[in-house]
């Protein structure tokens, strides 16, 4: 089984901080806002480092606990040897448990930490991911200061970091269930065409989900995927309607509810933030929604991989929340 | 608390895969060794993806288990974006979750792997990890090609596979324990001297381990740490002693355990199967130890951090197993 239902698991408080372009795009409703791509650090690097700090330490404080009252700390993003992570993990005196799954960190980093709380072998799981667009550009494509030309497919990594802590007391968001993906390859080969990438695997996470828990779409009072953007999105609910005969009406992907129509970003939002940033400002901010169905999507593509001409592996990883 | 005490996991079986250097020095009872660093792939990154591909082959083969019997695969290794273990799980039909905690990873895959068991949200869980050096080589220092000159300090990545399957049925290996570490920086710059980025961590862990599950050091019949190699179990046996007052009897690096003096490889074997190797080969199989506790140990180290003059954080996980 690929779907796992969790015990007095509850989601007890999130926090986000974005980047310039995201403070002027579509939130409204994050916790603090950069102006400054190098937040006052030496390098971009250092700067995602010193943003998952600040969101770990502040969801921390409004909390009121510190380290050792936290079980256990979960990192992801998206820089070779998730160094952001495992350098800011450095930062705090708790167990560290280092992951990765591309854009579908956030989700991974869910599962894992319900999954020591369902087994009552945590009692309080931090969360921490991040990305920054000069970071992801630089590592993954070209430094933007190139000006290399981009194709529509495009998605833009967003600028950002969230932490998440994990209870076994009651809160009002439950975090019901979830169903682990599978590492999903097409053949794809274009490191600009993520949506495609990550398309298949979501479409397959969510079919495995629904199936498994026997439950049809309009269970959900939302699906929210991570980041396919305009293209991945339609290429979704294409294979969606054709070969699983699934017509989602409650959908939204996060990719393209972050940045205005004017702010030149391809084919939407990108990255592990993506997701989390939309869940928290437009979805749990807007007490509209009792049951959400939460997919991560992650293109698992290296410059290595992408050299030698592979395919890209895509994933996918859902969580359902119950807003109580 | 960082330590937990698992229900009901079993270590059911695994499977090692060793490569030419390896197989001609101190290891006898691995289950597979290749000649050839490209092993009749294209590449040596395509190399390592089918060394995991036939230990988890090899693995289900032996067990008489097909994907479906699968409920989870656990990956990780060295390689930008832990891409050997997402292309390799591509060719599997089972959900996967990738991780990452350098040579730390096939204990970061043990503690999850029991905890999905012990919290009855899986009933198998294959774990898999693997490294070669000509791709660490070229990834994280030169290509052997240039030959660059090797401080004393160097270890020296091991080129082999592992796969290992937990479940909840009862085997003759019962997953104990396990104490997740934290990440650590003691302001270590130098990338050849990963044995003394390590150590402090090393003994953090294990410093935890005893106290939180109140035993001492004589509890167990073997310690075996991971890949510290010469210089870092010096240092390791060292800060136990003098700071910690503890005097380690039963010891062992599996770093120091894998090549011949005679094999010109500095301070020994690292990399993240260093320690399974030992383990499966030397300790296992020879019946001799009840109750072992093995501390994998890594280097969160990247080229991106190391350019940027950072210290380098190590961690270190640690699983206690009893041979019943």
């Amino acid at each position: 089984m690929a779907s796992k239902k969790f015990n007095n698991v509850y989601l007890k408080d999130y926090f986000s901080l974005v980047g310039p372009l995201e403070k002027d795009g579509l939130l409204n409703n994050y916790d603090l806002a950069i102006d400054d791509y190098y937040y006052g650090e030496k390098t971009f690097e250092q700067a995602e480092i010193k943003m998952q700090q600040v969101v770990v330490d502040n969801i921390l404080n409004y909390n009121k606990l510190t380290d050792s009252k936290i079980d256990l700390l979960i990192g992801g993003d998206l820089i070779n040897q998730i160094s952001i992570s495992s350098y800011n993990a450095a930062r705090f005196r708790i167990p560290y448990l280092g992951i990765y799954s591309a854009c579908a960190s956030f989700c991974e980093e869910l599962i894992l930490g319900a999954t020591f709380i369902s087994g009552k072998l945590a009692k309080r799981v931090v969360g921490v991911t991040s990305s920054h667009n000069l970071n992801a550009e630089r590592q993954f494509r070209y430094p933007v200061e190139y000006g290399a030309v981009k194709k529509h497919t495009t998605t833009f990594t967003a600028t950002g970091a969230v932490a998440t802590i994990l209870t076994n007391e009651q809160s009002n968001i439950k975090i019901e269930s979830a169903t682990i993906g599978e590492s999903v390859d097409m053949g794809v080969k274009d490191v600009n065409n993520m949506g495609a990438v990550m398309a298949p695997a979501a479409v397959k996470t969510l079919v495995t989900h629904l199936t498994e828990m026997k439950r049809n779409a309009n269970y959900y009072d939302l699906i929210l995927t991570g980041d396919l953007g305009l293209v991945g999105r339609e290429i979704f609910l294409e294979m969606l309607d054709k070969v699983h005969d699934i017509k989602l009406k409650k959908y939204m992907d996060a990719g393209c509810e972050i940045y205005t129509n004017s702010q030149d970003t391809y084919a939407g939002a990108s990255g592990p933030i993506a997701l989390p940033l939309v869940l928290f400002d437009k979805i749990l901010n807007s007490r509209k929604y009792k049951k959400i169905l939460i997919i991560a999507t992650g293109s698992l593509q290296s410059v290595t991989m992408a050299n030698q001409k592979l395919g890209i592996p895509g994933i996918a990883h859902a969580v359902s929340l119950e807003v109580l």
